[in-house]
């Protein structure tokens, strides 16, 4: 039986939970699952345990990872450093200690920091989502054929590695290893400035004296473009104020296109133009055509080798211990 | 029996020919419909008629509005002046212009320009697209329950604004009365900008040499804030450039703002970005509410008059022609 504690009850983390608690035994690469879950906000914690993401409602930071094997901080990003902090007093020698945040350099660091000798922390990052928070948007099909970052220092052993490898793979996620400072870069453009951009789109529109008038006419190319604004607000300023670096690139080259546009546009330069369209729309179905092949059991996912059953360092089952004692 | 002629048969153009004659004729605000069909492209001609957009295949701008009492110009807006140009010497007098572009004040300015008298012209523009283009992508569908701006210079006879307001409501849209050039800032706003800043994510992160690694890791977020990047490019630029100076107010006010986020994200100011992602939340979910209660039947696109027939100016009925002859 592996004992897994999420800490944090909000929209991942009760997927996570529902998503582990819902997965045939035989279909587990992590074996038997137990889940105990812990949120500050105690009718978050009650919710996941209505939503069935998990087997035990903890009262605590230090009743969550009591006993536990793994323990998954699934808070905001700005709250993960306070948990860590309280956590280092409380964890088993041998656990192994994940996140599901967005960003993965800023987490790495306080990980190194505060969480004590004996304990591996593997970051991770599922590459899904959606605009809604909390218990009641949460799904269980949520990871299913997501990409799912993980980092991880030299200094960790193979073997809990191995396990977050496995409850990702238990999930329906495909492990996607990365450098956190890459990893920061990259989702700084496909993840956090799409947010920012759909953020901006409605607020120069909303902020028109004109926006009553305009309102009405929006149809669905606002409606998806500004989808990302309807996201969880403290979220995306925690994202990306622990991520400014990777992204204030990225406004930089986005502020500098648009203005090359906007020259163009004054001066009517109808080549540019349709250069610009056409070379985005080549990029973009190019991208999409990409995903579509992106399928399990293809090369491009599988390049990280398949482990049927963590060894889960320094855990032996209850059955073992049972058997030992017996003897 | 009334008279449709539809130039350009593009994805909008044959999913108006498919709206029109699927509808039951007693669900017809126009009566019995014909529809006859051209584009340059004679495969779109042919397409359109697989497709069940049309009766009759015309082969020329000449033959299509032969017996027309209303002609449907669906060509990209670019080429709309020359097919004015070019429907002037053979245009019926009394049949009524209409056209299906994004951008209003140039067109009803090239309808004053080259249409004859006795012509009239009522600017239009559905508000509904996707992002696929050609007969292939057409859906009957497409219109219902959407915003459908209408535009109608003041020398306009009634019944012909009366009945184009018939032909949209025959195909399950709303009629929206609105000036051409205040439609042409809105839809600035609200329609231009989405597909500018679209497409310019895509350049941006595409143009990076770290996309090979980015791209598989781009989720759900990045795929609805690049689809409109996958419109048609020469549609795009076209619009782009009919609509400069409404789409270039909007480019600056983005820039401005993004700039502002820029300097907030480097000063770290926690309260501005909150305040940022919770005002667009607010303005999104609120837009978003509000399009909820858009329904058939709600007093805010009810304050149009209703028209259960139009008396199409100058047009007789075949029958009370023939009856007048039997006489």
């Amino acid at each position: 039986m592996i004992n897994i504690a999420i800490i944090g009850m909000g929209m991942i983390g009760v997927s996570l939970g529902m998503a582990l608690r819902s997965v045939e035994p035989q279909d587990s690469y992590l074996g038997e699952i137990t889940v105990a879950g812990y949120d500050a906000n105690a009718v978050h914690t009650r919710e996941s345990r209505g939503r069935l993401a998990i087997d035990r409602e903890a009262r605590s930071v230090e009743d969550a990872v009591r006993d536990a094997h793994i323990v998954v901080v699934a808070t905001p990003v700005q709250a993960i450093r306070d948990v860590f902090a309280q956590l280092a007093a409380h964890l088993p020698s041998g656990v192994i200690v994940t996140d599901v945040s967005s960003t993965k350099a800023q987490v790495v660091a306080w990980a190194a920091e505060l969480l004590p000798p004996g304990v591996d922390f593997v970051g991770g990052h599922p590459m899904a989502g959606k605009e809604q928070s909390g218990p009641k948007s949460a799904d269980p099909q949520l990871f299913k054929e997501a990409i799912y970052c993980l980092t991880a220092a030299a200094n960790i052993r193979q073997e809990s590695i191995d396990a977050i490898h496995a409850l990702v793979k238990t999930i329906g996620a495909k492990p996607y290893y990365i450098d956190p400072v890459e990893h920061d870069a990259y989702v700084a453009g496909i993840s956090h400035l799409p947010f920012l951009l759909s953020a901006a789109l409605v607020e120069v529109t909303s902020r028109s004296p004109a926006w009553t008038e305009m309102a009405p006419l929006a149809a669905s190319g606002f409606r998806d473009l500004s989808r990302l604004a309807s996201g969880d607000p403290v979220m995306h300023r925690d994202i990306c104020l622990t991520n400014r670096q990777g992204l204030i690139r990225w406004i930089d080259e986005t502020i500098t296109l648009l203005q090359h546009i906007r020259t163009d546009l004054e001066q009517g330069d109808r080549e540019r133009i349709d250069e610009f369209f056409r070379h985005a729309k080549a990029a973009r179905d190019e991208w999409l055509e990409s995903r579509l092949q992106m399928r399990p059991g293809e090369a491009d996912f599988e390049h990280v080798p398949q482990v049927e059953r963590p060894r889960l360092f320094g855990f032996r089952k209850p059955s073992d211990r049972d058997s030992k004692r017996r003897s």
